[in-house]
């Protein structure tokens, strides 16, 4: 049994997923959600309350290992410097924790998923319903992105996790 | 009297400057250096003794306000995201110090320091100098920066923190 632990940071909106690979094999969901920080508040209030409740999460769900989807590139500069800042938390908070953590690129992630690295949005959360075996869809986006890096996480290290 | 702490975030090398504003409308350095993090290492733990360094570094000299440099472009959307997550693990630090926190661009900081936006890098380090009364240029370059916005930092807030 492995508890893996799913981030899909923004400074908006950071999605989480927990997964729970089975001794069987199986995948179940554990728990999914995004946190949201208010945008009146400062930028560094923002840093701050998106690291403290992924601590409550950290210190809620007890995960063994951790996975965030890799930023390599991205269209909009300013959007990649804000969503820089929300992961730089987020991994902090993971490190601290003392969590091994996996880097996946959102390639790596429709390949591990979906079985092809053009998956679009649909066929990714489709497939993410089907493995984690959730009646519907899994909801927001960034919460089904953070399961589909968690489910990546762990069939990537299954085979070192069973050794 | 006040004292403030700037930095000029990066991965591999943080610049910090520690600036005091005397009761006189003097500027005196404390203190400035480089918090460095080991290539070796990965990314979180990079980024966990980065905060872990700067968290050293309030805790030592106890600063009542803090200024950091605003990324608003890069143009290298790479190296955007690495200082993107080093910064922001640098706000959530001064957040955590419950510090005031003040942001400004390069071209403020440069118009605050030399008194144009366009000022090179020479002469900032030259004003940063003569501001503070240096012998000698601040050395390395990210700590004559973190000089700089500190700097800025008690300029601009001078008005407010006097009356």
């Amino acid at each position: 049994m492995t508890l893996a632990f799913g981030i899909d940071p923004g400074l908006a909106t950071t999605g989480y997923g927990v997964v729970r690979l089975t001794d069987d094999g199986e995948l179940v969901a554990v728990a999914y959600g995004v946190i949201l920080t208010p945008k009146e508040e400062s930028l560094s209030a923002r840093l701050a309350a998106l690291y403290d409740d992924l601590n409550k999460l950290l210190k809620k769900f007890k995960p063994e290992t951790a996975a965030v989807e890799k930023l390599f590139f991205s269209k909009n500069i300013t959007t990649g410097i804000a969503v820089g800042q929300a992961r730089g938390v987020a991994l902090l908070a993971l490190e601290k924790a003392k969590l091994p953590i996996g880097e996946y690129t959102p390639n790596e992630v429709k390949q591990a998923v979906a079985g092809y690295g053009s998956a679009d949005k649909r066929q990714m959360q489709e497939m993410t319903r089907a493995l984690l075996r959730l009646d519907a869809l899994p909801k927001p986006d960034d919460a089904a992105d953070a399961l589909a890096v968690a489910i990546t996480h762990l069939n990537t290290a299954r085979y070192d996790l069973m050794t």
